[in-house]
């Protein structure tokens, strides 16, 4: 068990957010209330999945929804607390610990706060290593592992639960529910038992995340590049450098979806890379050409600080750098392939891994 | 407490599509369930009001949707088991009976089984003394009951348990869910306490929509006028006899919606008559006046037969009659009409007694 300091935190939501691949929710956001629940007076402690016993319960906890709506409706704190709640009485079982369910600015956050205020550690896990933007898309559900019981709250203490033949009719149900409630809702899904946890969920994705923030802070305290650091750390590739000139945003059926045309600049003069996203970046395509795709992440960086620029805050005029990085091997799986592949998204190319494809 | 036969069903399930206004679900399928369970060797026992103890907890169950969607996606009849057992078993209290939560050809008769396989009573009452299209549209919300806690299940055996900050949200919440789950959820919802039920229900609606239906029945045997025997049994009021000539329906936000427009035959020839309805008719409109309105129940009858037309069933070259009956007193409140006059549906209207409009 370890302790997360302020500086942990901010760390976090910096390098969190460069595996939610523009989704997971806005640094800022995420940071603050973590950092709220250290100033009032809780401790932060962070367990590695080998600490949960075998039998102990576990409850992951999130947000979701849309995050242009999460922005501008920014939650109080006690609706993911609510949520958390709710599911754990109704299951009428101890809880031993809560984890995250994606990478992201705020969907690896909250939930410190979550453990925080409810006395538990949280694991150092989640079921993605990076965000997407349906919950069936986990590696718990590659394993099995059923969505539902699941609560969803809100800021009226508005509270749902669920229970669903199928993970599918539980992102089906529950995404028009975030509508009703106004575009987001706050979530604990996918209860488990430490046994579970163990053989479903990718380990250690808030450590790597720590670390990729830390080596972006680190190389700006040192004067050096973040970006390099960065690329370092995540055994990320550059993809393209750019401005970025048009961004095409609707919200539609509880999503965030658009695409962002990035113009390029130095060695990409003359060239342009388009991203597309459903809360989280897609696909980049450059001369009609799929460059790098789901389950690869993609994120876009602010070119001089290395601060990740999320979907919902992706705008004209930004200079940027589009990165890429291997996903965990558990997607590029078949099983993994047909829950997050670019088919599911209605690409109809096959999945090529980011490093073969900036190999050549 | 009382048993019904299968001939009381039979009258029920039409007299009950007559307070149904149009909406309330098909007699036909609402007969079905209620005999099914009598043939499989269920009692069916009818108390009234004074028989619930003030403690006794009372769980109102019943069908939500589109009707246009109820009649090709008939139920199993274990849905409306399960989500009564949800709340039961959420609520974790001795249930002692339940009841329709309004008349009409499917909503007072699957209350009828549902009592039937629990082994509990069905009190003769319901929250409505008609059927309406929403939620909170019940005396119960005027009398202050939430609709919440409150359960929803699918034929697929998906479960949803909601709580609410109001009545309002729960509509809204419920009606999305409804959608969700193809157009048609099935129910339980507003539990109260003998006490309360007293205070907020409308008595003896089962056993009207029973002696409506036997006046019907009779005439036919006596071969005398089932519609006179309606009328004069429900003290009802003609409005208009006509053809069907036209009839708009469409199937959004949850609803049935749409108009019926019929043609006027023996002393009617010449004049149209245009029924306006949300799964239940709400406004009747001659020469471009509103003639009968909500609260007050309007009904279009098959001219022979004296059976009760539907919103969904409605069509094209039905020879019908349409009748007004008079709401319960407790609708011609302030808070009543609010909640349920012709405002709330969006006509500028005030609500006059049909009474007092044939009066003249």
């Amino acid at each position: 068990m370890r302790t997360l300091s302020k500086e942990d935190i901010e760390d976090l939501a910096t390098g969190a957010a460069v595996l939610g691949t523009g989704g997971g929710g806005d640094p800022y956001l995420g940071k603050l209330t973590a950092i709220q629940a250290l100033e009032e007076g809780y401790d932060i402690n962070i367990i590695d999945v080998g600490e949960v016993p075998d039998d102990a319960l576990v409850i992951p906890s999130a947000g979701m929804g849309t995050p242009t709506v999460i922005i501008e409706k920014i939650p109080r704190g006690t609706e993911i607390i609510n949520a958390f709640r709710a599911l754990s009485e109704y299951l009428g079982r101890e809880v031993y610990a809560t984890m995250p369910i994606e990478a992201g600015g705020i969907n690896s956050t909250f939930p410190l706060a979550v453990g925080a205020k409810m006395g538990i550690p949280i694991v150092d896990a989640d079921g993605m290593g990076r965000a997407f933007p349906e919950l069936q898309m986990t590696t718990f559900h590659i394993h099995g592992i059923p969505v539902t019981p699941m609560a969803l709250a809100d800021e009226r203490d508005n509270t749902v639960l669920l229970k669903t033949c199928d993970n599918f009719w539980a992102e089906w149900i529950a995404r028009d529910i975030t509508v009703r409630f106004g575009g987001s809702a706050w979530i604990a899904l996918y209860p488990m038992t430490g046994k579970e946890l163990r053989k479903a969920a990718i380990p250690g994705t808030l450590g790597l995340g720590q670390k990729l923030g830390a080596a972006i802070r680190e190389a700006k305290e040192k004067r050096e590049s973040p970006i390099e650091a960065l690329l370092e750390s995540s055994n990320g590739y550059e993809i393209f450098k750019g401005k970025i000139i048009d961004v095409e945003r609707r919200t539609t059926g509880g999503f965030a979806r658009g695409q962002t045309k990035i113009e390029g600049i130095d060695e990409y003069r003359g060239q342009n890379l388009l991203v597309q996203f459903q809360n989280e970046n897609l696909v980049a395509i450059r001369d009609d050409r799929v460059f790098a795709c789901v389950p690869d992440l993609i994120t876009i960086l602010d070119l001089e600080t290395a601060i990740p620029i999320t979907t919902e805050s992706v705008k004209y005029g930004y200079r940027c750098i589009v990165i890429g990085i291997s996903c965990s091997e558990k997607w590029k799986s078949a099983r993994g392939l047909e829950v997050a592949g670019p088919r599911y998204f209605g690409y109809e190319v096959e999945y090529r891994p980011i490093a073969e494809l900036r190999g050549k």
